[in-house]
């Protein structure tokens, strides 16, 4: 272990899901409007359309950032709950609720120990914007934002994984992801990069529960970003 | 003066020579590897090779980071300084002098004032590896890091202007460049940001003040980081 706490130079972070919790955020936002709909389902049929869109773009191969797809998910998703009436500035507040997201109650403290001897960056799909925004309100002590925007590629593109080693001048070897998604670890993996996967129960709500079953492959599997730290001798 | 204070979200900041000491501690560096050359011209010598450099890599329009450039110059300044002979870990080693250059002593905590109440971003033609190394060793509170590497174009190139308020969805109004050169500024107002200059007399070391005067072009014109902060109310 500690053969890896030396080895390893930065961290990067999956962050929907993995730092903030994006399902409660979001419904916690809509139920306070007031729409007369299930918050809940509101939030995971916004984000199913997510992935879709992200293939979407990287088939088309014209770049296109995350507050935009955001925005063409929730115009539909908008339309199914019934909600076609919604004016635009309102349209637009809801839509950035993704750069609102609360982090998980472990993520700034996780972090911070993590900074004092690691660089840690994030790795996400959301957009330098979001993520610069999202950092400042929730206090994520980020050294770097690298992201899909960064590389434009969206993951699991392997050009997002070593884009991150190679920003740093490393081996992949020398950089590890952490994230709450196996899939997400898988391809890092396959990149050359070390994995931690984060139990995150609760992602799509308190009803219901994620399988977060450890997969044998991942160098790491902890319960928190703080459990993470304590594995790595922060 | 509170006008403006209001209208802008985000301040972005050159820099080599605005933030940190590049001379002073590139000269530092070189003197304590006794080398027996005149570790002030060294330092002119090398920063001499920048701006050519980049308008090579602009014309040519293939992307090149600016720490293969500062390599490249620096192999040519180690023949003119008759140091040829320097092996390849020693001069990897001194390339990356740029990555631990020392803040001018406001840069901390004007910094973290204007934090307070601005999204603080770097724009500097560094790299993204380069410019994060140096925050994190010279503790610079940076919200985001935005630079050439992230627009593909090296400053004074409208795209890196116009980068930072995209990237943000603000009109270029929104944004304020704060520099110690006026042509950075001045491309910079072209591009419809506000523009702070920031007096850094001493940028080319001790023995050659550098023309300081107020362009009044300028929206502010500053002694300091620290300066900057109390002109803006922070």
């Amino acid at each position: 272990m500690s053969d890896l706490a030396q080895r390893i130079k930065v961290i990067a972070f999956d962050v929907f899901g993995t730092v903030v919790d994006w399902h409660g955020s979001v419904m916690r936002e809509v139920e306070a409007m007031q729409l007369g709909i299930d918050a809940a389902e509101f939030a995971l049929a916004w984000r199913a359309g997510y992935q879709p869109a992200m293939r979407e773009v990287m088939d088309q191969g014209e770049w296109v950032i995350l507050d935009v797809l955001h925005r063409r998910i929730l115009d539909r998703v908008l339309v199914d709950f019934g909600l076609d009436d919604m004016d635009e500035t309102t349209r637009h507040h809801l839509n950035r609720v993704w750069h609102r997201l609360d982090p998980w109650p472990d993520s700034v403290e996780g972090l911070t120990r993590l900074k004092s001897k690691y660089m840690i960056s994030t790795l996400s799909n959301g957009n330098i914007g979001l993520l610069a925004e999202m950092a400042k309100q929730a206090q994520l002590p980020w050294d770097v934002i690298l992201c899909a925007e960064t590389f434009n590629k969206y993951k699991p593109h392997p050009d997002t994984y070593l884009g991150v080693a190679r920003t740093f001048d490393l081996d992949p070897g020398e950089v590890m992801l952490a994230a709450a998604h196996h899939g997400d670890l898988e391809a890092a993996r396959n990149c050359g990069l070390e994995t931690a996967y984060i139990e995150r129960p609760w992602e799509y709500g308190r009803d219901k529960a994620k399988n977060t079953a450890p997969w044998e492959k991942n160098t790491l599997h902890t319960t928190s970003i703080v459990d993470l730290a304590e594995q790595l001798g922060c």
